[in-house]
């Protein structure tokens, strides 16, 4: 498993330690086919992702997962790994979600994580907006999902 | 319950019944706390979302759902009434996904579509790409959730 070289661990992490530059990479986490017809019964019931069977009839040849449990298997690994466990505040949202290549039964999911920008906040200055590049690779080193996100952290020193 | 406008029925739907500037509105959805704990459990542990002891103390006063559940609570709705059932090739990603307001535990989720544009591909004439501003409403009509969704579809007419 790949490690991430934060100064501090997540247990301890503040708005200080996203560096603009830094690339951090983490994970992996198993994409499971019980997980995926699970998942997509209850949030997205089409055939390609809920039916291994009739799924092989469709344009994607069998089994894809659920763009949105690719994206919560990413979130899972960006929680433990990357995010402050005592310093988050949430995220307004993300952009450029694209989901690049299917995701199978069996594949292996790891997280690379690339800081943009970490800027201290002018409003509420005990707190810094963080941008980041997010991309989730399988086994074979291929980008599977990319996104853009922000996050909310507050600073360990405040002024 | 709102009833979508569409001229056919997900089971009939193809390309052609994509309108640009058309609004379709459908739900409901109930929010549970079980199925939020269990799902931020899996994907998205942060207090506020998996604790609700412990997310009283935060800055959310309460637990709230992870925005992963919200998106997948939209796309259940969005599969069921919006998407084709015969006709849906999948998406190739999303834009300007935004998390507005707190989701709680108790919320009904309601989706409003609006159809910003529908091309038939130059290159696949047999099918053609719908561009679409997604909101995700709660029972206090509130927007808690929006986003714009590119989704590609057969055409019923194929050239």
């Amino acid at each position: 498993m790949p490690n991430s070289n934060f100064a501090a661990t997540a247990e301890h992490r503040y708005f200080e330690d996203y560096i603009a530059g830094a690339v951090h990479e983490f994970g992996s986490i198993a994409v499971e086919e019980a997980e995926m017809i699970a998942f997509a019964k209850r949030y997205d019931p089409q055939i390609f992702h809920t039916d291994p069977e009739a799924a092989k009839k469709t344009i994607y040849g069998g089994l894809i997962a659920s763009g949105w449990l690719t994206a919560s298997l990413m979130m899972r690994l960006y929680t433990e790994h990357y995010l402050s466990h005592v310093a988050s505040l949430g995220s307004p949202g993300v952009d450029e979600l694209r989901w690049l290549q299917p995701v199978r039964p069996g594949d292996t999911l790891s997280t690379r994580v690339t800081i943009l920008e970490a800027n201290r906040s002018r409003s509420k200055p005990d707190r810094g907006i963080v941008r980041s590049f997010v991309e989730v690779l399988n086994q074979d080193r291929e980008v599977v999902m990319s996104m853009r996100a922000v996050n909310f952290f507050l600073c360990r020193e405040n002024p």
